[in-house]
């Protein structure tokens, strides 16, 4: 059988998901919640009655292999479950199914790889649940730490750990920091996702291999406290307008930001949540309180911190000129990552084997595959092109350039775990 | 009698009206709400109980007079009974008390004034509610607009019709803009009020001379909206950041501010509320869509003119620059108001008469006076000193320096109506 036969298969799987997670506007699958929860256990259903063994690591991530894999070396496909409120259906769920259709084929042919393939559907993977991203990933490597555990859902107020361990994670080994994921299984990890901009349908590419992945630096929330007041009565020399310390702080990072772009810098910097109080504001009351959250992405870890330092900076000065403070929550980091030159051009050597127009792009999002990446795994990604942007509910994939993709990740598949027990690639 | 002996009543009538409208923070006296009826229905009861008599007029306001005032012309001291949310409890009742105190001393001394002095507790003072002040003023001289009545209560969403008609007001003549009040009764309009801003503490002035009210033109809601998008893939150029946006906007606003103070133009300028969209805002997501207040106050009708098209000027260029557009909710413009002359001298001879420090000053924030003064009707105010600021729990005024304002007030009032019949004034 052809993999291109399953097509009908990844429309149907969409599909169900998508009726599994629909709010009426888009798809809701919450990290550790009620949506994602719902998508994990259609798949594994679906994937038992497929024949494949289904099982959930200790950060509750779920395993799809073919019966018998045990614990040798082979490539891992994976994505995440889970989806931004009111957003898209293939964000996430396109690179699991398409690795479910791998697993498929081989189960169906009847002819497995050498070395196993095993897909991996991560939970947690969307900063939006609980301002901090690559949890179910992140766990598996050790990365989450006791203070990530107490962040809490921005609905339901719950810890981070609670949901964790809701879903079936070992919480007291993810917070002890320890590795649960034994390297030694992993020759390769392969992630096949949607494209989040704009560029491949200008480009009009329906597939590309990702040469590196963007790192971030965030505040969830920063604080600026300045002084309320009644808006009519207070000159401008007394008053600490603590709206007017946020603005001038935007301005000033965005002049920062167009400088450094002129000399070539790569960097996105976004303000994405600001609120004055809503416990205190009014039309005619000078702010006293605004949060704000701060993010600054690049492909250079040098850039983000560099950038960070240059932000704080800013904060003091405005501080001084307009006699406000600002507080700042934890910072994160997630650390750029590079793509592993030889699996990327496995992957382009398939697209051009098929004859699909392709290119070598980088990723702007971030994807779990950066923790691979950065743990020192070879790790590559494949773009499918994506109509009207991401983490909306107007994202659009073809299903016709999406099975392009997993024709292409078929056939790294097979390449890759033929050759295992040496390295994947020279 | 002399009127310092009723400065224990002043204090439980105070103290009484705390308890009714307490919300655990400060107090909460809505427009046409609970906590405003509260106050009004209990000095209706106490006034009454003092002989006096009480009446409302066709916009719900409570008026208080001796017995017999008929429709005589006279002196009238008013201020408002609403607070904002959470809000201190001299806002407005302090001038109400005030006018109580000078109509019991009549009474309980037997020595009427020849012209009626009457007392006005205004309902709907506070813009807090409905995004619109000076409802129960506005509604008697016919300013209130059927537009203003559609506005909704910023909790319940009520109309203000809904709830002006529930407090006994005649909605369809105010609808109709129908001046309600008879302007041939009012030979002068006197109020007290706390001053709210920073002056008098730091002169060390425990009553002042208002010598004129700001005036302010306002949006309650204004959108900015740009395009949402995934924070870390649309580069620079094709972003469209309702926020770095709105933040343009106001340090644009708050440069040109810096200038015209520097030419000595009076000017404050708030956006005293501003969020992101809650409903679709998250750390990762470009905004798409910012809402603000915006606000600037003058004691020039021209200044506040010329810089609401200055700002409409920034928003027009800002829109081009960043490919957003702006969408303005109802422009809302209180005229500047002019205290008279002759007035304003009547209450500093009173001052100096009774040896009290006190100087003229202007008002930033408006007040009821306003409307008077700007029917034609001669107005006058006096400030009493206030600590900590207005529009929040931790206002505080000294009952002593209360006391000094009420025998100013008592003896404007003694030497006006004593002199109705002619102007009251020379």
């Amino acid at each position: 059988m052809r993999i291109e036969d399953l097509q009908s298969v990844a429309q149907q799987l969409f599909d169900a998901v998508r009726r599994l997670s629909d709010d009426g506007v888009g798809v809701t699958r919450a990290s550790y919640g009620a949506g994602e929860s719902a998508a994990a256990d259609f798949l594994r259903a679906f994937a038992e009655q497929e024949g494949l063994e289904v099982s959930l690591d200790r950060a509750a991530n779920m395993i799809f292999s073919l019966p018998g894999a045990g614990t040798a070396a082979g490539v891992w496909i994976g994505s995440h479950l889970d989806s931004v409120p009111q957003g898209g259906n293939y964000d996430g769920l396109a690179g699991v199914v398409a690795g479910l259709l791998c697993l498929m084929k081989q189960r169906r042919s009847g002819r497995a790889t050498t070395a196993p393939l095993r897909v991996i559907g991560f939970r947690g993977e969307e900063s939006a649940w609980f301002g901090k991203a690559y949890m179910g990933s992140g766990a598996l490597f050790g990365k989450l730490t006791p203070e990530d555990l107490e962040l809490r859902q921005r609905s339901t107020r719950q810890t981070l750990a609670e949901c964790m361990n809701a879903a079936g994670a070992d919480v007291d080994a993810i917070r002890a920091q320890v590795q649960l994921l034994d390297q030694g299984q992993v020759s390769a990890y392969l992630e096949l996702h949607i494209e989040q901009g704009p560029v491949m349908v200008a480009r009009e590419l329906p597939v590309a291999v990702v040469s590196g992945i963007r790192g971030n630096v965030r505040h969830n929330q920063v604080v600026c406290t300045g002084e309320a007041g009644h808006s009519g009565v207070v000159p401008r020399w007394l008053r600490r307008d603590a709206m007017f310390a946020v603005a001038d702080l935007i301005v000033r990072l965005d002049g920062h930001w167009r400088v450094l772009l002129e000399r070539g810098t790569d960097l996105v910097v976004t303000t994405g949540v600001v609120a004055t109080d809503p416990a205190e504001h009014s039309i005619s009351r000078i702010p006293g309180r605004v949060s704000f959250s701060f993010e600054a992405r690049s492909r250079s870890r040098d850039t983000l911190e560099a950038f960070y330092q240059l932000m704080r900076a800013e904060c003091d000065a405005i501080s001084r000129e307009r006699q406000v403070g600002f507080e700042f929550d934890r910072r994160q980091l997630s650390d750029p990552a590079q793509m592993d030159p030889a699996l990327c051009v496995v992957l382009a050597d398939a697209c051009r084997q098929r004859g699909i127009t392709h290119d070598l792009i980088p990723s702007g999002a971030g994807h779990d595959a950066s923790l691979f990446a950065n743990a020192g795994l070879p790790s590559g990604m494949l773009f499918i092109r994506n109509q009207n942007g991401s983490h909306n509910p107007d994202e659009a994939m073809e299903i016709s350039d999406f099975m392009l993709g997993v024709q292409v990740l078929d056939d790294a598949v097979e390449k890759l775990c033929t050759t295992v027990g040496e390295p994947p690639i020279s």
